[in-house]
């Protein structure tokens, strides 16, 4: 079968590779129908995840076909259509138990990681019973990739740890796809208002246009500037309910630091790669919380529910589509290269269609 | 001033009463612009509530201007436009301290029950503090009446008690006002479904104007029958996540209990007056939690929060107008019958405005 | 190997059945070092309990020693003492998820039910990596025994879903095994007074000795009479805060209604065989909360580590041991006689130890 | 009367001022039986405090007795014992009705700070209702000195933020009186354990006396010494769950951070005067939740309840005794003396009794 794969630091190649074979009872061999770009799989290429070896099958979204499935596995039989979740959990071990599978003592995230991943024509899925969800009728599968790893990222580590309750000002920094996401999982909480800060005035008028309340356009000014543009969402708490820092640099987490209220909190969404300044002389007697973590998947039923009652709109997260039909699975290349230049090609997620 | 009072069992009364004035520093002086009609007025009526005197004003939802203010009121001053909350808290009892005003030791449902309510063009509030809430700009003022009662009452009492949260399932049995207002506050917490019972056809014809995503009528089946016919709703919990009663009698508990699934939630938001059976037996092993308050109205700004950004559209509900300016008082009792009748009339709240 | 069965209602017999062996890889066959009788047996005896059928060896609680393990159970391994617990989740299905294992679709309550359980020599454990625990070193295996249900029992239906907060007012209605074990869980909260309700003098003395603040015997008073010498405790809310319903006939229900004060919770943990009477009319005004349900056995892990920090002492539960050394098997029988009279042998909880 | 004031940068002054006087009738005069030092005196002398003015009689800790009091005040009355709460809130603002008093628009920390304080023979205490709490019989009033301030902020903002629950581990940097309170608040909540870490020995004796689990010295050792030395505790999540930070430098919060464990929660008490570094790119994988805030004290009522069912001890933390009897207010100053050089002195909190 055909698979993209890391090829060291920098480039990435299409490969021929056996195709996958159950070697555990509670495995599944999933032949992939549809997948996705990750900016994880980017930071893989640049050579930011040694645990990441050359040769390996990338990816860790998709949704697929069971093709074979171990004794061992619940919930899924042979021929059901699945979501596969970016993180493999055990479920028994302690820290599945307490829902934090991406702690996993035996799995974790490992797809496209450690282990082959989704972009190939097939792909072997440990732990199946707790990494597949099977998909509801009525969904439709170009959405679906949202729900292997944004979506429930953007509600898990944005809105739920940033504690999104109806009424709340939210503020996202970061207008790319998980800050996107993090916006449709806090509406589900029907916050007063969500209002966007980024420097690419594209990526806001897709916020706009996938409702947020209030866009910024942080390019032009200073922090106090940024903070005075702002000023008119504060109320008397001062800045805002929640901050939801979707971007992963210094900058923008203390941005968030500025424009976060009294009583308010920081949710941390973003891949951070050095450590930052914590205001914590200013914010400690504004009663200020700060949640940081990895996204756990245990939210997926339930998106995926939502998704099936016709309540979840994500379509306009997916700009893209690629076609490997015919023979040319290298059509993933280009999908990279689009997906890798979005400030240019204004790409937000990708949809790779197989034959 | 012209009020209307309770005149003793099954009778209502227009009669001219002194403007009311301030006796203590935490009162304010409303002059109202609009009240409305509760179920509750209507039980004093039938002579159900022994604690409200014959004389007394009846009323305790409204809109009105604040004429004159005591000198420790804080946060609210002469001339602003308020909402009156249905219950009066001093705020630093212990029950006050716990959001529940509704136990107020100096206070809680006061108005029109035992000092003069808001069914006249004055009124007196003590503790205005905590009971008068100024009104957000570009909310329209009619819909701000079902902010007194209403709709806190739908989300305490109903879906934050029944816990409702991102894909449950609810069930909300009785679709008058209360109902309905349940509806409203249990979206704010995007719920898969939510599927109404009640007998009568046109209530349930609002319910699905207003977003129900399924109404079923009772009139016509057994308890089984009904169950049957929501069953196409349980999923794997054999029930809805949450059922809201909103009647308030026998019956509907008991269909309640015929429909709460594997580890729901009963709220009970209906005004009981006698005992009911309880199956234990039956629902104890499938893990069920029953709760039953009376609204404390600490949602209330949230609510007003939510309606000035234009999150909450509650127009359906008032179905009916009065319009009581000339002199015209007693188009008061007109509002009265229309809403006593409101099997014929078809009246959800009425909007009594006042000159 | 020995085992003790239900033999038809009204009986019990002890037989030899072949050892079992493991059939499935997520399976593991424990060796018994210790087991205990609960309630439930009983019930079973008495022919309460259709789902379990006459030859069934009985048997929910243990402690052993893993004799045999399938290839996919993680978290234990041959040779390890572990605990037990009554309850099978296959960690995997939408409950076990939300930890609520009792409702598991592929397990349950099985053991000792559906299938053969701990009243023998050795036993078969389906989904072991999420039914046996490891046992910390230090904590006394005889004390063990009270974690594979009572603890966890008394804990998540008694004091976790009564919400025992510290500074609460906790009643207990029921000074059996189950009442007790809800007590030492309640006290993990420090609530501020925990008050016991019973008829039966000596388990009143056992209450007093194992910490409770104050017991009041029930046996020679009406309900008025058990509500007046209750009063000295109720305090603003009057009544208590949190109230365990450790009975479970209609009475004690009635009981728990009396009791509970504004505001608060009936947790009930006693098994009823008939529905009760709610008094929702009095109850509804003051913001009452009634939960049931089965026990899980989620909080297992976090009981026993403070088991072996030395924080739960456990001891005077257990009232009468038994050896089953040198094939005297039987002596099982003579457990059984002086669980089933409680009342006169004033037993709590046995110890069964094997040879 | 007598009163000790801020005389400007590093001094102190006993002075001569009038009684105070009720100026508003939601007040009350409170003549001083006993009150104490705090860090945040110690600060305000170091002129570390801009908005404490020259003259200002300092101290918001204390018991008295009710002198005289407003006409709108409410839960107290004139000849009351009272505890006087070191935050004062008018209850009605957005900030008081979500517990949040110390962010109270017309109040918060003034005592002490804004208008005149404790340690005098009488003070005026604004918004009585919600700022004194009468003092249950049976409370020994000396220890009740701790109830003011340090251990609802060590119940606040180190154990209910830091979310300690039965079974967690906990580290405790900083063993003065905020971690001591802090340890004994967290107890409420039945921890597997407390460790503390601290350079000085006595005060790590003193932890150890009062029930801690274990002490660490740190002053012997780099950070991954302490971290070394603390890896007996870890566990699964190579951490503790919960880490409580009561000094307030950087060093020590560096050390929170090296000492958190997977899925913990740092919970700051410490007060900062500069910023601290954040490791982010190592905590953020490994879900941090990290809080901050001041006390709002609405958990003094409950503490209170504790105390008078003699649930609490504090008696270890009061470590000096002083004695203003017979004109020698003067004393005051050597219980300066003593609480400022806390190291050499072995102080912890002192108790200053009035005549």
């Amino acid at each position: 079968m055909k698979a993209l794969t890391y090829d060291g630091k920098g480039k990435i190649k299409v490969v021929d590779k056996p195709k996958p074979e159950i070697k555990n009872a509670d495995e599944a061999i999933v032949k992939l129908l549809r997948t996705t770009i990750c900016g994880t799989d980017l930071h893989i290429i640049k050579g930011d995840v040694p645990t990441c070896e050359q040769g390996r099958t990338l990816g860790h979204e998709g949704v697929g076909i069971v093709e074979d499935i171990g004794s061992e596995v619940k919930g899924i039989k042979k021929g059901d259509r699945v979501l596969i979740g970016c993180i493999t959990g055990c479920a028994t071990c302690s820290f599945c138990k307490r829902s934090m599978q991406d702690q996993c003592k035996h799995g974790g995230w490992v797809l496209g990681h450690t282990i082959d991943g989704t972009q190939a024509e097939h792909v072997r899925i440990p732990f199946a019973s707790n990494t597949l969800f099977p998909v509801p009728t009525g969904v439709s599968e170009r959405s679906l990739l949202l729900y292997s790893d944004i979506l429930p990222t953007g509600l898990e580590v944005g809105a739920l740890r940033g504690q999104v309750v109806p009424g709340s000002t939210v503020a996202i920094v970061g207008a790319g796809p998980i800050g996107l996401a993090s916006a449709l999982a806090a509406r589900l909480y029907s916050p007063k208002k969500i209002v966007f800060f980024d420097r690419d005035e594209s990526r806001l008028q897709v916020a706009k246009k996938m409702g947020a309340d209030e866009v910024i356009n942080t390019s032009k000014t200073s922090v106090e500037g940024v903070r005075a543009m702002a000023k008119q969402h504060f109320g008397e708490v001062d800045g805002f309910d929640v901050v939801i820092e979707a971007v992963g640099v210094p900058e923008t987490f203390q941005m968030c630091q500025d424009l976060v209220g009294i009583g308010g909190r920081i949710a941390n969404v973003g891949v951070h790669g050095v450590g930052v300044k914590l205001d914590i002389d200013r914010l400690w007697p504004r009663s200020t919380t700060i949640s940081m973590a990895l996204v756990s998947t245990h939210t997926i039923p339930m998106l995926l529910d939502l998704a099936a009652a016709g309540k979840l709109d994500t379509s306009a997260l997916i700009t893209h589509d690629f076609y490997l039909a015919d023979f040319k699975f290298n059509e993933i290349e280009k999908a990279y290269d689009i997906f890798g230049r979005a400030a240019e090609t204004k790409s937000l997620k990708v949809n790779i269609e197989f034959d």
